[in-house]
């Protein structure tokens, strides 16, 4: 239905978000040509008997030869490092876009590999969920119905921006635009903090004497409550390092939130403990029932 | 299978979890009759139309008139209310329980409420969601599985403490038994703290000026992290009054927890941050595999 149509896609880590990416634009028939590179060698391979992609690239120059868009899609604290292995290598006429869960890190990190070919370059961030990894977990439908935000710089070509904002159109997503400092800010009040909150508890109560009886005494709530730290370590280590000034903002907030808790129990104020309690179900049901 | 068999419980207030308790005792075959009582008339005949009552008493006396055991299941605010109404009918072959999701303050209400009669109650709390409510959500197999935890006092009958717990046996449910005291400590941490908590972090974005934004960024993750928070606001606050102290003890501890993950951040601590979480994630799966 759409014209949009790649020649050449090079996807840098080939996991699920990469993996997914990938498969939706063939599903979508917006690609001729999937090339593959990353570290995982058996991971490429069995890309390529998916058919996620369908050749495997020994480095990036080759990766990026005929390339008209190359998505970076490996863990944060890697892209540096990547970008700068495409930097040499990047064709002029190829829209580079990544994948990151955090924004402002992955701006310096792109103006910094990048210079000059900052232009080419479009920041953007899959709001799909990543409890699954792996090519084997990749989907063409995960980004359905999905949001993407992205956050082109003042420097950003617009054709390039116009370009990764079609890609994901293309796999079904929604496409928002907003600054790297607002995307950070939005998502460590929505996302990180909860992350944060939800291993915090789970550590405190790992940490007790009493933390088996304790265990098992949870039950549904806890349950729900504490899914988010069944996460990945290592990228939540990274997203905190690297949003650390906006997650300190919301920590700091949410910990004033507690201590006015904390006076309503000490004062055994009814009153204010429905008001809250009231006010958080009332906005949270009119969230989900999409009355915004 | 089992050979226990009441004669004749009387409920007092048949909504999902006094309606769940009657019906669950039906379906085994484990009691005679069921007398329902309780202020809703039009749920007391929906409860007669299901049969999970056989009829509707008037007051405590006639709900009492032969019965050999009585279970107080409305809102915890209520309870010695009703205890009162109870004391002066309740027969002395008559065992008292009730499912209060919160017990030193049952306790302190029975033993003002009951008198001398506090031999003959069995403070009790069965371990099961309750996000529907009204007897329609009452369900014979609501206990299956489930955890029972009885609180007995120093003077309750030994013989009462064994009907109650035959009788959630024969709902299908597990009994444990543990001081009033502990059972409010446990319940603090594994509970009533992640609920505090979720309706904290909904309330603190609700009140923000950009709420509709941030919530239009929320996803999967910080739906089931709120979950808990579309839980009544009057039962909660309730639970919150009843148990102030242990609640408040654990949320200083949290908060203690908080500011040593704020002092992470602003470290910029890679690997404290990698250990709490990874401690957090490897406690998680060992629990919810069953590896206590």
């Amino acid at each position: 239905m759409s014209q949009f149509k790649l020649r050449q896609l090079a996807v840098f880590g080939v996991g699920l978000i990469g993996g997914s990416f990938a498969a939706a634009l063939k599903r979508a028939g917006a690609v001729e040509r999937v090339v593959g590179v990353g570290r995982g060698r058996p991971n490429l391979e069995r890309a390529l008997e998916l058919g996620v992609i369908d050749a495997i690239a020994q480095d990036a120059a080759s990766a990026l030869q005929g390339a008209d868009l190359a998505l970076v899609a490996v863990p944060v604290q890697q892209t540096e490092r990547v970008l700068a292995q495409i930097a040499p290598h990047l064709p002029p006429d190829c829209v580079l876009t990544d994948a990151g869960s955090t924004k402002q890190d992955v701006v310096t990190s792109a103006r910094r590999a990048l210079g000059e070919r900052i232009a080419q370059f479009v920041p953007a961030h899959p709001i799909a969920g990543a409890e699954r990894s792996g090519v084997e977990a990749a989907s063409a439908t995960l980004y359905r119905g999905r949001l993407v935000v992205l956050t082109p710089l003042a420097e950003t070509d617009a054709g390039a921006a116009a370009l990764v904002e079609s890609a994901w159109r293309a796999c079904g997503a929604r496409v928002l635009r907003m600054t790297e400092q607002h995307h950070d800010q939005v998502f460590a009040a929505v996302s990180h903090l909860p992350h944060a909150l939800a291993f915090t508890l789970v550590h405190m109560i790992a940490q007790r004497e009493q933390a088996q009886e304790l265990f098992s005494f949870a039950g549904a709530g806890f349950r729900d409550f504490t899914r988010i730290a069944g996460s990945s370590p290592e990228m939540w280590r990274d997203i905190c390092l690297a949003n650390r000034t906006a997650i300190g903002v919301e920590l700091a907030a949410f910990q004033a939130e507690l201590s006015a808790l904390a006076s309503h129990l000490e004062r055994a104020d009814a009153q204010a403990l429905e008001q809250l309690f009231e006010s958080a179900r009332s906005a949270r049901a009119r969230w989900l029932h999409g009355v915004k």
